[in-house]
């Protein structure tokens, strides 16, 4: 089963929400009387599917555990509000581990101000931490299905350094520190997303691979995308890894787990756009356009059936 | 290490929260403008851990998962509005599977008006059911710290069935249906709790044994408690299952995850509590007193050193 057969399987079984974006955008949002909304995410991170103990660091993990969620929020151009860390803990787990995870953790929620309001501990054959995390919503929400034909298709940053990260780690090579650094520490790009929320028709996190999550837009607002290879950024330690353009493109439009944003821009709104990122500081590269039809295409052809990302359980 | 030291472990990396109840209580508070506020909880269920796949059907395992997180809603005195759902899956896990765990959760939240806005699916070597709900608080939040020197012990129902029906599972036991339903399909006393907020002075569900979380009680309000066994109902299977009254006492005073609501009501209230309770249909069971001191006495004497019920994999 696909990870949607699977959402949609356990689904049937509840009453359709009336909420404008429940299950299926990024995040949830619950309306909220004098308020724009609140969005609702829940993410996990399970040992052996998306860390090792060996590659990872307890501090990493507790960061990663929060940096998944928050940019899940991004994805929504909301502000953090507060969390709860759900823990499945091994038996032998320990103080000074329960101290590293929070650490991790903890540090991340104090640059983005999230509020850690509770949680939960159980034990678990493998350490798995699963948070919910909260956010405000600004005026204009960055959903799915806002794209419309002619838009500028923009992302955040550099694609592909995680799922190269995770073949950095995978290998046990020295150096490559910015790939190793993209898959155990991600950036949440908050900042950049609240930017692009007052100018994008429609938007998200990239997670699971850019053709792959390009594909939910296109679904949810009924529209295709044509991504033009040309635009896309490659960092140079990723050239160095990967050892081809070719495999290094791979990265970047089918590795995940980047957590870069990607967003729709209407063409008259570009400029503007381009000019408020410029004065926080930030840039965007445009990686396509979005078209009439119903596909993801890649330089004009059908994009390569080969999945995104797929956790290492899967490999 | 204890779950409250590795609970206080993992909070030590973070900033105080500021909220009037934040970790520590049965659920976290949000404030809202123009309400009373929001309470927010997070609990799961482990396969091997709070269940298996022999001893509880996936709507069993649904159900659960649910149900302990709206009891530790109920014992804030909370009405339930939302809830979030991570999933850890193990790889085999299919559509039909899916559909009967959901069918279990959505029975459960459709009684109590529970809406699903969210969630994440995952990989996981265990089959892993993490929920956040959410509830709205009335007017007097029902907390930990409000016991008083005087008032009345009282729980909402009889204790130590679902222990004894963990035992019943294990041993294959046939028969002993309501110690068996009382382990894999806990009712939340949310109605139950409504009605208790308005008079109590503390409260809290009794998921770890009685004797240990009225331990919580009476450190959250710097009281004593007395409990006296002879205000215990034994419920008739139970002890016929435990073999003996002594057995069964210790099921009632020490087993886990009934989910049974403990409060203390002030004296001067309990005849309207009493006369409120049953105008709902519902009836509570006197167990004790809030002392002076600071320990939880059995019958006058110091409370077994036994700790309380301990999952599957602590045994």
């Amino acid at each position: 089963l696909t990870e949607a057969q699977r959402i949609e399987a356990f689904l049937s079984q509840f009453e359709r929400v009336d909420a404008p974006y429940g299950p299926g955008d990024d995040a949830a949002l619950v309306k909220r009387a004098g308020s724009n909304g609140e969005c609702i995410t829940t993410d996990a991170v399970v040992e052996g599917v998306h860390f090792t103990r060996e590659t990872f660091s307890l501090e990493d993990i507790g960061h990663k555990a929060l940096a998944v969620n928050l940019s899940d929020l991004a994805a929504m151009g909301a502000t953090p509000s507060w969390a709860v860390c759900a823990l499945g803990l091994p038996a032998s787990f320990e103080g000074r581990e329960l101290k590293a995870l929070g650490r991790g953790m903890a540090a991340l929620a104090r640059v983005h101000g999230v509020t850690l309001v509770g949680g939960n501990i159980t034990a678990s054959p493998a350490l798995t931490v699963t948070m919910t995390v909260a956010g405000n919503l600004g005026p204009r929400p960055l959903l799915r299905s806002g794209a419309r034909v002619g838009d500028e298709v923009l992302v955040s940053g550099p694609l592909g350094l995680a799922s190269a990260g995770f073949e950095v780690l995978t290998a046990g090579a020295a150096g490559f520190e910015r790939l190793v650094q993209a898959q155990r520490r991600p950036v949440p790009h908050l900042a950049w997303a609240s930017v692009a929320a007052g100018f994008a028709s429609a938007g998200l996190d990239v997670s699971d691979g850019l053709l792959q999550d390009l594909g939910h837009i296109a679904k949810a607002s009924g529209v295709g995308i044509g991504v033009s290879s040309d635009g896309l950024a490659l960092h140079i330690e990723l050239l160095k890894w990967a050892g081809s353009l070719e495999s290094a493109r791979s990265h970047a439009l089918s590795g995940g787990e980047d957590y870069v944003l990607a967003v729709t821009v209407p063409r008259r709104r570009l400029a503007a756009f381009d000019r408020a990122l410029s004065r926080a500081g930030f840039s965007a590269f445009s990686i396509g356009r979005v078209t009439s039809g119903a596909q993801v295409l890649l330089d004009g052809r059908r994009a390569p059936a080969r999945r995104g990302f797929q956790h290492a359980s899967a490999s």
